[in-house]
């Protein structure tokens, strides 16, 4: 299989520890035995930290893009560092960089992209680029639930959504709260037009991708 | 004022005809006179052509982008062609580069720039990249209705609009329709993120430009 | 062997229809079975649309040219979509880009590269950069003719000729009408100083192609 | 005047504050009313954390140096952020390109720029490649000493040293303990070979690097 | 006006001089106080020598052209020394960089840009490009003969001849002796195609270039 | 083994001479059989006579170099020619293009890279970036002396060295003679930060490049 797999800046970097890199390195490089496997990193915790000096000093918004792309670069090259020589040696700059960076053999890894692009929006987007059979997405909670599981004892994680039903449900977060942990809203749109199948599944553990990918039930299913 | 324009494709370029592409140029550089001015064009109907031959092709959405990004800066090209030395010679491929291009005087035009993207969502991205006081965007009605004015004899035009109802209203209309004609979800995102004036009028005629930014109410102000 | 194919955009684009590229496209794959195989596309009707545009606008004709290198990277783009995966899916921009793409082991797909130079000259430089073993070009008759066949009922087709026999016939040409339809002066030029072996046969039919490299005595030969 | 400052990462960026880096861009502005300023940005405290993290990564000592020098450039689009529109908005990846940028008129802010290079060299090649009047280098003591002035208490400040007395003394001092706090070797040979006058000072206050610009005595001047 | 001015490589560098270069500077400099001016030079001694290995190692004719253009870089970086702060300090890749870098207001001075074009059609498609008024082009001899003057004592200067005519007489030579040293064929099919007004001059003494500007009859002028 | 070769400018070409280039491109191939092997190749003389008018043009040193890096990067395509198809055809700009470039399998050829950095250290940094298990230099004279052999009878070859005194032999040459000609200060720096094996030997006759890697016991080896 091809596979894209986003793994979020708060799970590989909640803060800057060697440890949670070795970790997912492992996890992806037995995966890239059997599969393709290209891999965009978000920026955690160091990103909030540039970024909340950008809004101090009143930075616009899409400089503030830039310097989130720019960390979500650097955990790019800490991840292809724990790799050793199984990962493409930079991260590509753009999808088509990323697609032609495939004929060399080795595992992907790249960043942002381009302002007003979140990383959950480049994964889906190169998903979209390479034809990939499965887009992973990691995040702190282990899928999607009807509601805040952290507020609302009654929520229930949801086992299989449609694209429709992701891009309805991410699309009314955004409307209210300004923002979601979810998924990117373009990203959801992409998966829709292009029928990627996602599955949104808890990064605390690397090794939920190697299930995810062996077909085990976990997480949420958009299909 | 520094102002950005989205063209819509459907108005420059309904079909490819010279006459339409001095229209606007003439408007244009008299608006620079007084402005700054920065230009993104769409794809329009040469646009469509490519893109309708790519589907028969079964190729990615992804490819599809791809090709209309390369048909916009066609499009731009031709605007520039239009413009004889008032307009920078080369259509940006980015943010930055159109940022950098500004250091010339002149006046900058430019298409498409990623996968995932559509000419709205440059446009407003621009506009929040180089700081932008006003975001002008034609299309084929005179403003936003409270329905399709083609349809519902009732519809309404709606003169002002904040960037959350603008957002709501388009954020409806693609969970139902897959698109809209008004402007792109994540573009109306940008505008609401950054707060940047925006007017949605008719590119019918290129002279509303000038009157949207001479403060005359016509079209509709979303702020 | 390495052969390089100019596919005339009236051949390949007399207008925009998936057809066209998908019978190219087949061809051009079977073909690659055995042989190394590049590929430079004509602009075609769509460019021609297009260069009457910036004729009325009376752009110069570095930025006609610039148009046209546009558009024929879009037929570019096309013809990889026909390919599905055995293309190299970008257009190399030059022919250093080219030659280091050939370490894909795809099919390489590319349009013009700078203003002043057709892609007849884009072709023939392609072949002598990559050492080809063969030029073949396809255009709108079959083959070089002793007169304008469709003026000259006493024209007859020219099996053989070297190239210097073909580098003064478009010379002649040139100077009388200002251009001509059998090839590119420099690109004649180009294949008299490289020695290579070039035929120049009717693209009405694809298998022309697979014709000619199999030796056939078909088109023109210019050895 | 045209002046090159490298700003020591320790000093604007001991940790990640606005506060620091609004005090470096007020200096710099008022400092580039009369003077040509180009300014070279350290890694500082983020780019040891990222660092570190890569050493337990047993990483190559090059990609050590890529991702200093991403976090250099990181700091710089900080500081651009800081200064309004009166930096130029992206940091130049090499000489090159920021002596091009010099056209806008604007303050030139850059990182890194090659693996094997510190920051210290970058400045100093850059002061040679503008030909720059001046050096100045901001670091944690205020001026270089006879001895270290931590554990020698005899230590005497050198008001005055000849290029070829600073070259000696870095040497002596990366050849016994691996590196040195002064100045970077390579850059000594620079502004060597090149006649460049540098001043070393106290980045604790950036007034000093006014101060410094103004002909007052404070560090060291190396001439 | 606007002038391109061709600097044949045996006029600046019939061997490497430094003399040449400054004077060559002096006078480009002087003209440049009154007209923009865009310098392309060819390859000279320098080139013959590394193309002479290239052909004793039997290099393609590719890879010649690509080291020709190498050197005739390398020349036109030796100008832009000769030049002080009066030239843009980078030679030109292309007609494009060319044309975004005369918004420096400083003299632009460029080499070869892509195998398969002599240094001559890189100045007549630059003409073009930037819509140049006047295009000099130095040589060895003072003007266009009607036969050659080294071996035809009856050989008389011609005054004056069309595109037309420069374009006939260019392709018999190349006809006949593969080579002509006149002008190159494709950049006389440039001027004739877009009227590009043409003085050949002899390049001994560079002063000729002002004479040629201010309108004195020498050498040849093609119109 | 992994192994990186800088091939001395005054080895390769004390003359512009395809011989020597043919001998090199020889041993390099049959090294390449069973080893990955990159190049770095430097100036030699004609480096030297470009540098020679850019002193009289009073250049800057800044300059200067770029015009060494240029002949560096001819020569590369020289030696690159020398080796029909088994060399990737491009010089690359950089290490990361280096290292990119190595997916190809065909041995990579380099010249210089950025001001400020001799092809020694380019050869040091390249070395490290790709983790080669061997560097060799291949200079004038057989090995390093403990004194100039020229000139001092009792001068003896050393054998063997640490790269700690490597680095302060020819610290203390800079620091007395402005220059060494062992190897670079910097690139003795990165040999030694990365514990990198390096052999200097003769360039006169190329196959001591296989000797050494055979472990023949020649010149002399810091480890």
């Amino acid at each position: 299989m091809r596979i894209v797999i986003k793994v979020g800046g708060s799970a590989i970097a909640p803060s800057l520890e060697a440890k949670r890199f070795s970790e997912y390195a492992q996890v992806i490089r037995s995966l890239a035995k059997d599969h393709t496997v290209l891999v965009v990193v978000g920026g955690g915790t160091p990103a909030r930290e540039y970024i909340n000096v950008t809004k101090e000093l009143k930075a616009s918004n899409a400089l503030r893009d830039l310097i989130g792309i720019g960390v979500s670069r650097l955990n790019a090259r800490l991840l292809i560092s724990a790799m050793n020589d199984a990962a493409y040696p930079e991260p590509p700059h753009d999808y088509q960089e990323a697609s032609l960076a495939m004929y060399s053999g080795k595992i992907i890894i790249m960043g942002g992209v381009q302002p007003g692009q979140t990383t959950d929006a480049v994964a889906a987007i190169l998903a979209e680029y390479v034809h990939a059979d499965l887009l992973i997405r990691t995040t702190s909670v282990d899928g999607v639930y009807t509601a805040d599981p952290r507020v609302d004892k009654n929520a229930k994680k949801i086992d299989h959504m449609t694209p429709q039903e992701l891009l309805e449900l991410v699309a009314k977060m955004e409307m209210t709260a300004g923002a979601n942990n979810i998924f990117d809203m373009l990203g959801a749109q992409i998966i829709k037009r292009s029928h990627i199948p996602m599955m949104i599944i808890s990064g605390q553990d690397p090794h939920n991708i190697i299930d995810a990918v062996n077909g085990k039930k976990i997480g949420t299913l958009i299909k």
